[in-house]
């Protein structure tokens, strides 16, 4: 299944150049957890000092490598750790023998990269309900250890790879008190993404120097700012995963620091939007930006019922601006709204004011916005000052083609 | 659009023979709202002393004539009642000419048909954003009223049609104190279907003798049970209605009346059903029947979860028991749920328990039930006695089709 759908038309032209984080190593490994031939293990090795934060789905069915990463960030440690990640199989549902499986990667990691299990953070992303078979992947740890890079972060973008159809990189340099501070991330997901943050993997590096404290508190903020407002399809995941590891290599202390914030969401919305670009079967990158609610939680729920509403979604990929059905997600969304406010834009194209078509409206130029693939939708609900915006794509035959043979 | 739509394959083989009324009559129009050369208005005429009562959308963008008909069923009256409704064109988001089409329409058939305006009901469904040609409509008012008849209910089931591919009917006849009372629905629906009702209109006519008080409690709860309770993608329409008109001719005091109750409930579900059979480009009907929850509306919820996920909805489609996706959808539906005591079953097949695949479970066996056209999802949460059933249509190439297009 894997490898085999064609690149997404909205994928970017290549997988960014991404600097060595000085205290951070790669490698990955073809343990055939279930794909024959490709890579689909990758084990990071941080030096001692890092410090570890994350986020992680919400669902009341999570993974158990989930569960175990969740009680482990609460721990704090000066020693080094270590990330060990496969595809093909989630390890989800999988009742005690999901837990066992976690138990025997994180001892077996903890032995080969010389880390305390308490420091060892994994995840798996895959089919759901099949027992992992962990002993694929313990079979590879020393050569995993002993193969580890500075320079193999591609690879192991490549390796945590499900229904993606390209690997996810991204980066951002930033000077804090006359030092270089870098941060490189990676990610996978196409579908099944929706906040809370539904089957993405997301592992971002950075030699910046910060407490665990300080990092979860930026890391938190910045997620609900970028992958908490991209929605593919609107389901969740029980596996999503977001790690940040900070080596503090570079010296530079980033507490505070309002450039390294901005360059830690621009890696993390860069990383959002590729996901959202690997949509399965999107050909459409669309943009909804929600203004005038009475606060920004309001807007976001109206943004995310727009672009979760599968008649939104079908439209655009007609390339039809019907804005009826963007008036029909806002009235559902059960937040406020007041019809006889409500402006909508395709584009820049003003559509609807007061609660009707805009007497200058013409069709043929919001029509002409539809045929681009980054389209732009934007409501003002005239209420207040609340904005958001959120990222989606469009609903095409692609996505049931895929979905509908995802275990085949 | 409306009639280039092959009959769904879930349809009933045929529209059911209805029993005429007491004290209701119908006509149809062909007014070219928005489609040429069919039916596409009607009006129902009863007779004074009925009884109306009514559901509506909870929309917060909700269109004109929802508005006034809600204004009106507060007001109890003796009169008699005309219920008018369009299709092709759904008179939403049309600002204050919204307005004003309702109460052009409203005034002409008050006239016409002499009854008082506070008991004229409309309704338009079709296209949101486009101004109601009403004119077309009052200009067939004298011969709807001229042509009205008992036995035309069918017609009137063809009148309001969109892009549903078949009229929708359904009746039941029970004894109350030695008397017959007669009850007969027609519904339309087939997209934009989700609770709170979208983008249905149902209308219900009975000659039982009931309080307008006592039908509006009984309508409104069966409604949470039959209406409330189905889904077909999520979106929820600014135009649903749910109306019930209660003429008193047979005779028969069904107040408190449990057979009576039961009647209606089999014809709503009937109907409720009929729309998600009906549901755009569905190829099966899918019952999900949730038990062992926290309480019944726990058990709704991840109901509904379940019912509205794509992934789910995209395996049913591929006829692929992938119960993962079920657990997804549990876990993501914000309501209680145990990982380690959930159980599924797909048709009779247990397939998992205890958080994990069941050790009988033959994937062969659910599969085989995956192929019917009827399929049935069991989830017991083994947390309490909360339970729930709703209902949906699987999510295929069809669905694109219908909605990439349907404005064209």
């Amino acid at each position: 299944m894997a490898g085999a759908l064609p690149r997404s038309p909205l994928a970017p032209d290549r997988f960014p150049d991404l600097p060595a984080i000085d205290g951070v190593t790669f490698a990955a490994a073809a343990a055939g957890v279930r794909y024959a031939g490709r890579l689909d293990v990758m084990l990071a090795i941080c030096a001692p000092g890092t410090k570890v934060a994350g986020v992680f789905t919400k669902s009341a069915t999570r993974a158990a490598p989930v569960l175990d990463c969740q009680t482990k960030l609460g721990q704090p440690s000066t020693a080094g750790a270590a990330i060990l990640v496969n595809a093909g199989n989630a390890n989800a549902f999988t009742g005690r023998n999901g837990t066992d499986a976690v138990n025997a990667l994180v001892d077996a990691t903890a032995k080969a990269a010389d880390v305390p299990a308490n420091r060892v953070f994994t995840a798996s992303t895959g089919v759901i309900g099949e027992l992992l078979p962990h002993d694929r992947i313990t079979a590879h740890l020393s050569d995993l250890v002993a193969n580890q890079s500075p320079g193999t972060i591609v690879d192991a973008a490549a390796a945590i790879m499900t229904t993606d159809t390209y690997a996810k990189g991204a980066t951002q340099t930033v000077k804090v008190g006359g030092k270089a501070v870098n941060i490189a991330g990676i990610a996978k997901g196409s579908g099944m993404i929706a906040p809370d943050m539904a089957t993405m993997l997301v592992y971002i590096f950075t030699d910046a120097q910060i407490t665990q404290e300080d990092l979860q508190g930026l890391v938190g903020t910045t997620c609900d700012r970028t992958f908490n407002c991209v929605t593919v399809d609107s389901d969740t995941s029980t596996s999503d995963s977001l790690l940040v590891a900070a080596t503090g290599a570079s010296g530079a202390d980033v507490t505070g620091n309002a450039d390294f914030a901005d360059a830690l969401y621009a890696v993390m919305l860069d990383l959002a939007h590729q996901v959202v670009r690997d949509g399965e079967g999107a050909t459409k990158f669309v943009e909804i930006e929600v203004t005038g609610c009475t606060d920004d939680g309001v807007a976001r729920t109206h943004g995310l019922s727009i672009a979760n509403s599968p008649l939104v979604k079908t439209a655009i990929a007609g390339e039809d601006p019907n804005w009826g059905r963007v008036v029909m997600a806002v009235g559902k969304s059960g937040a406020p709204a007041d019809r006889d406010t409500l402006s909508i834009w395709f584009g820049d194209t003003l559509v609807a004011e007061d609660g009707w078509v805009s007497p200058t409206y013409q069709e043929e130029e919001a029509a002409e916005h539809m045929k681009g693939d980054h389209i732009r939708i934007r409501i003002d609900c005239g209420m207040g000052a609340g904005k958001a915006t959120v990222w989606t794509c469009d609903l095409t035959h692609g996505y049931i083609d895929i979905n509908a043979d995802y275990r085949s």
